[in-house]
């Protein structure tokens, strides 16, 4: 029996977690937390009993906490607290946005292994959470369908004998447009993703294809990967979920139909696998599986992405933090598509890059770079 | 270092052998046998100045033992020598058909991990063979690029999770005739293979799919499977050499271009990988993988090797003589593409199927097929 917390439950990954992980026995989703949905979340609760839960909003907090049976907290510092507990054997972090790095940390230094969904913690902390990781002696265990297919194809292989990896990429909704088509698209055509049911902030990152760039550096820090041995390729149908090349050019790749219960469960099962009845990937109707080069020139997030990793230090943090604000900017139609690119790259050109030494350099160019592009 | 006995060195997978194995340090080949080439076999022994070879042919054996500076042995009997030397570490046994059946046997008594290539000693005595290799405490690795896909894509993973092993299958020269195009064929176009480079009798195999019915069988052997988890699917690029589908319904593929070389190395370095300077496979050119259902009513041999396994006993045997025997008949332009499977089946009808107990059985079986068969 794995007692789990699962942080951001009301969520695309977090109600999956849920919906997968309460099929079998061996799970006891013990906490939950939410930002600003308590009712999704008291429904939850209604169904699940956790022990837990923590209220992120202020107002939520004070207004419904007392609709709780469970023990309810506040806060950041609720979950700080609640990854002190010695009954929770693994978190689950499913938060969106930077705002999900100090629960990663805390969990670590509590010892607790660590299913993570959350990009942010490892795409602008990747090496001071896997340098924190092995101190503690933790597991990192990827929830992304693309580190989870590089995690099981990795299985049983060593590190050192990795050639590449090759993340692949639905290529978004707009994949076949021309640059003047994707120019004039507004969120509500990025959120018609073809392939996969995810949250709105991923869905746009998506369609910039950052999400990929995000996988990138987040492949980096997990399988301690020089930049230069990750590859992108873009495959529509989203059957292959990643590759691993190895030293004698032999590829191990693995494949489901797009769901993340495989990822999920995988993350919170491993070593074991569990038998599901997901509908297994018919080769026969599925005739056929294409792959291309991704667009980087109408596609510019992806190509700053390789750039921001390359150059190291904070620079992921403002790429990711100045993304974040300008994908709620074009989610409110506030911009167009390519501004999303264009300011990005201004704030990565406006601060000084500095080596990464502490996590509180990482929250400080955070919110630097937010303020800038929410001041423009 | 390990020290390699190369059994069946002049066909096409002992050539490929020593194509990739002399590139490194840590395999030293130190045995040869061939049938009755030996003047290539002789050549291979200036290169590798091996300490042992075994000519197989009675005639050629008397005629060139002087030719060599090597350690001459003769025959059958020779090899079962070989296999008790102390200085072998591990046998490759790349020997063509079920002669091959006995100098596997012998090398597992011996204590010798074997890297097999044959398929007749899966076929005709797997059962037999993976019980004493368990006894024996000795490794079966498998060559053929299909079963080396399935041993690398179950690195790290349980068997008892595997839910369905799919084997991936060219489809053969033929593979876009209709019926009454394939029957008109001759071995001179089946032996224009797209994607391989194989010997005569294997590419005649490919292009009936009993090549993959053989392959069918050894999988279930090797892999303590279930005939009923064993899917084949065809797969014209040849470049997802087979899969394993777990329980989760996960798919984990191996990948690479359709070269014996990654495998031949894979066997003889495992667990370790090495590095190659093979051609990696180029996604970006690739640009599409196709599948399809096998046209089982087209390619009846395929049917034939699940309905032998399914009923099982001496029924594998009687199917793997009787088509060796009518393969060299089509061979040599005696009878027709579809006299293949037909005459297989008067065979398969024709003896009292048995339980197989003992490899004197399969050799009495074997013997009484190939004489029904040239008796025809």
């Amino acid at each position: 029996m794995k007692n789990i917390a699962l942080l951001g439950s009301t969520g695309s990954i977090g109600t999956q977690s849920i919906d997968i992980l309460s099929r079998y026995d061996d799970f006891n989703i013990i906490a939950l937390t939410c930002n600003t949905n308590v009712d999704k979340m008291y429904e939850q609760h209604l169904k699940l009993k956790p022990k837990y839960v923590v209220i992120m909003n202020e107002r939520a907090y004070l207004e419904q906490r007392d609709r709780f049976s469970s023990k309810v907290l506040y806060g950041l510092e609720g979950i700080y607290e609640l990854m002190t507990y010695e009954d929770i054997d693994i978190v689950i972090n499913a938060i969106i946005g930077n705002i999900g790095l100090m629960p990663t940390i805390h969990a670590i230094k509590n010892k607790k292994n660590v299913a993570i969904a959350n990009k942010e913690s490892l795409v602008t902390s990747g090496k001071l959470i896997m340098d924190l990781a092995r101190t503690y002696n933790v597991k990192i265990l990827p929830i992304d369908s693309e580190h989870s297919a590089i995690f099981q194809a990795l299985r049983g292989n060593k590190l050192s004998e990795i050639e590449r990896v090759i993340l692949t990429a639905s290529g978004g909704p707009f994949r076949e447009l021309s640059y003047d088509e994707i120019k004039t698209k507004k969120a509500v055509d990025a959120l018609k993703h073809p392939n996969w049911s995810m949250g709105r902030k991923i869905t746009i990152d998506s369609a910039t294809l950052m999400n990929k760039g995000l996988e990138v550096i987040e492949a980096k820090w997990l399988y301690d990967l020089d930049i230069s041995q990750i590859d992108v390729i873009v495959h529509p149908e989203s059957m292959i979920h990643s590759m691993v090349e190895y030293i004698d050019k032999s590829i191990i790749a693995q494949m489901s139909r797009p769901t993340m219960l495989i990822p999920i469960l995988y993350a919170l099962s491993y070593p074991e696998r569990k038998k599901t009845d997901i509908e297994p990937v018919d080769f026969e109707t599925l005739s056929s599986l294409h792959f291309s080069r991704p667009r980087y020139e109408d596609f510019p997030c992806l190509s700053i992405a390789f750039d921001a990793i390359k150059k190291g230090g904070l620079l992921p943090t403002v790429m990711n933090a100045s993304n974040e604000e300008l994908v709620y900017k074009y989610l409110k139609d506030e911009i167009g598509f390519y501004d999303i690119p264009k300011y990005i790259e201004k704030a990565m050109a406006k601060f000084d890059n500095r080596k990464l030494t502490s996590i509180e350099e990482v929250l400080e160019y955070d919110t630097m770079s937010r303020e800038y592009i929410r001041g423009l």
